[in-house]
């Protein structure tokens, strides 16, 4: 391995470490509680580190969420060798998974602070979107859907954010019920949009 | 009328006045875009005035949506008097003129930059609170609903959100294709909640 690689490597992992420890606070702290000093602290390098590979503490939070829409979809991944009524209980189970993880990063980005920041607006949406992308995919699959379907699909993912984020203010309702709802709520919103 | 009385109804009807060129502005133009001094103009007061009443332009626009959230309230209000499936969808036809009149202001006030300004949701949230209350009753009246049913009904507000900001990206989809997809779409997330 050349020096360069191992270099290349090193920030990487080093990256990495600080993106985790970032995912961690950003998770279970608001935004504005969340200090650079803190997490550099943590990860055990200097403020000048985290400015340096991120900029700022914005900047930060950006790559923390990149990191953690691809955790969302790796944590909702269908798995091709099952039923598909499975992998929708599966996709929601882990769904709930991780929100339960994360309920201060999933409540920050889609109604705290920095939720109507441009780039964390781009990077949800297009996690939205690729949610959309996997349902309508299973639903026909390499047909293009109907226009009605698609905004049925993409409110339905809408619907979820709404249920989830009430659900983490007031857990009256089990789990296993939310997941029900869910599964049941996409299964009447595909209908209504195909009859 | 004492001079105190002429006064005060002055101010009203001034303060009335501004906010409604205030809502002409924000309503189709994005917030970046609009100018204290465009308002004081249009109106034909000095910029001092505006100041004077609403302290800046957050405080401004929060003012303006105060009044704009009471507009929504009054274009979908039900009629009592005319069966419950006929008042459902004169409120989805009052709601969508509203949008259609509005396109900027609502696209705003659910994901601009001013969409997570702690006083911008408080007057959407209780809108949305108030919308779901008047369903929830008209569903059981005086009854409790069960925590599910309101999980679903608040959810299908989201939903009703997420299809017409899609609507007015892409506006493929007939008005009335809309309407029926948010009528139907709340029946089916009702019996899916209570069944």
């Amino acid at each position: 391995m050349s020096n360069k690689t191992r270099q290349r490597l090193d920030v990487e992992a080093r990256r990495s470490q600080l993106l985790a420890v970032g995912s961690e606070l950003f998770a279970s702290r608001p935004y504005d509680d969340v200090w650079i000093d803190d997490v550099a602290e943590r990860a055990g390098v200097s403020r000048g580190l985290l400015y340096h590979y991120f900029g700022n503490k914005r900047g930060f939070l950006h790559a923390v969420i990149e990191r953690e829409t691809q955790e969302i979809l790796a944590a909702t991944e269908p798995d091709p060798d099952v039923p598909a009524e499975e992998r929708l209980r599966a996709s929601i189970d882990g769904y709930l998974d991780y929100v339960v993880a994360h309920p201060h990063g999933y409540r920050a980005i889609f109604r705290g602070v920095v939720s109507s920041d441009a780039r964390v607006r781009e990077l949800v949406d297009a996690n939205l979107r690729r949610q959309e992308a996997r349902i309508l995919d299973a639903l026909s699959p390499g047909a293009p859907a109907s226009p009605q379907l698609r905004l049925a699909v993409h409110g339905w993912l809408a619907f979820l954010v709404s249920v989830v984020l009430d659900w983490l203010d007031d857990p009256t309702v089990e789990r296993s019920a939310i997941a029900e709802l869910a599964i049941d709520a996409l299964h009447a919103l595909i209908a209504t949009a195909s009859g």
